[in-house]
């Protein structure tokens, strides 16, 4: 058995991250998607521990000081959050964890686990992305100006990143990024069972 | 144009190496097989330039007094060596270069080319290595002994690698360097255009 290891999934708005990361996980049912807690109320039809695991705050609070989250954020008044505890649970069995996050949640994840595996999801160039940010016919001006402020900024995390994965077509950067975890799957570093190929005794 | 690199083969003796990279270059005629430089006599249908560089013992000498070899070693009282020049000329036209070279070899080559993907391939188990080694009828049991005892001590150069690529399937080991292969070219260290991304000005 090899090692399981924790993969993160970054992009700035628009790059294309959150479909990427569907298809891969429906080519490839062996991988463990990285289930977020949260605070926000359940929508229709979500259920905890296959959407989100749903905690009232106080009760994600108490998570918070007891340390548990590898990263925590909060968005629209809601606590969201990555536990420990599932990514350690599931890296120990010898899984592989995706976990799609925007690069705020990345920088802090991976200062709790060096070793993962850092994947960056880029547009092909910034006119595509800017085109593709502006085709979201319904905004106003005002909204597109400041999330390509954002994008701008968030593009510039990529340097954090050990690979770089251009979306220029889906199921092409669905593929490079089985590549990726299939070659850090054959790491010396990742190996679990090295000392079967040595003589024994 | 993404940079070019240098693949560094190794692997003990009667792993499969030579098998495994031949039908990696059979199928993808891209990767740029890294041609040796010999002062063996060709042998009949061998062409300077396709299976070896052949040159005269006095040539190759001052090769070497003028540093121009990455790694050089006697076999047999033949010289060979791989050339400096030609691998860098080829990862200098963004191409991949691929290495197939004994441990000895591999030891040397990557202190000239740090940067280079290190594959390391074994057999499943030592004692598939030890009925591999041992099939071979014609042999007396002192070379089989002299093998085996060769195989151990090459195995021990597999910390020296990255990857290490288990030939249980040649289809699938030749499978899984593509994907080593692949994977290093999305490494945001080896990407040449990575300003693309970027808003201009």
């Amino acid at each position: 058995m090899n090692k399981g290891f924790l993969v993160i999934i970054s992009a700035p708005s628009g790059a294309g991250k959150t479909t990427i990361c569907k298809r891969l996980l429906k080519r490839k049912p062996e991988l463990v998607y990285s289930i977020s807690t949260t605070t926000r109320k359940p929508r229709r039809g979500e259920k905890t521990g296959v959407d989100y695991f749903f905690l009232n705050k106080q009760e994600f609070e108490k998570k918070i000081k007891k340390n548990q989250f590898a990263e925590w954020a909060i968005v629209h008044s809601n606590y969201y959050g990555t536990l420990k505890h599932f990514v350690d649970r599931n890296i120990n069995a010898g899984r592989i964890v995706i976990c799609d996050i925007d690069v705020q949640g990345g920088e802090k994840i991976m200062k709790v686990y060096p070793q993962a595996v850092k994947i960056f999801i880029v547009p092909p160039t910034w006119e595509e992305l800017e085109h593709r940010l502006r085709f979201r016919a319904t905004d106003t001006d005002n909204v597109i100006q400041r999330r390509l402020k954002n994008a701008e900024k968030e593009l510039k995390y990529l340097k954090k990143y050990k690979y770089c994965v251009v979306n220029d077509s889906v199921s092409i950067a669905v593929k490079h990024i089985e590549s990726v975890i299939n070659s850090e799957k054959l790491m010396i570093s990742r190996l679990k069972n090295i000392n079967n190929f040595f003589k024994k005794g």
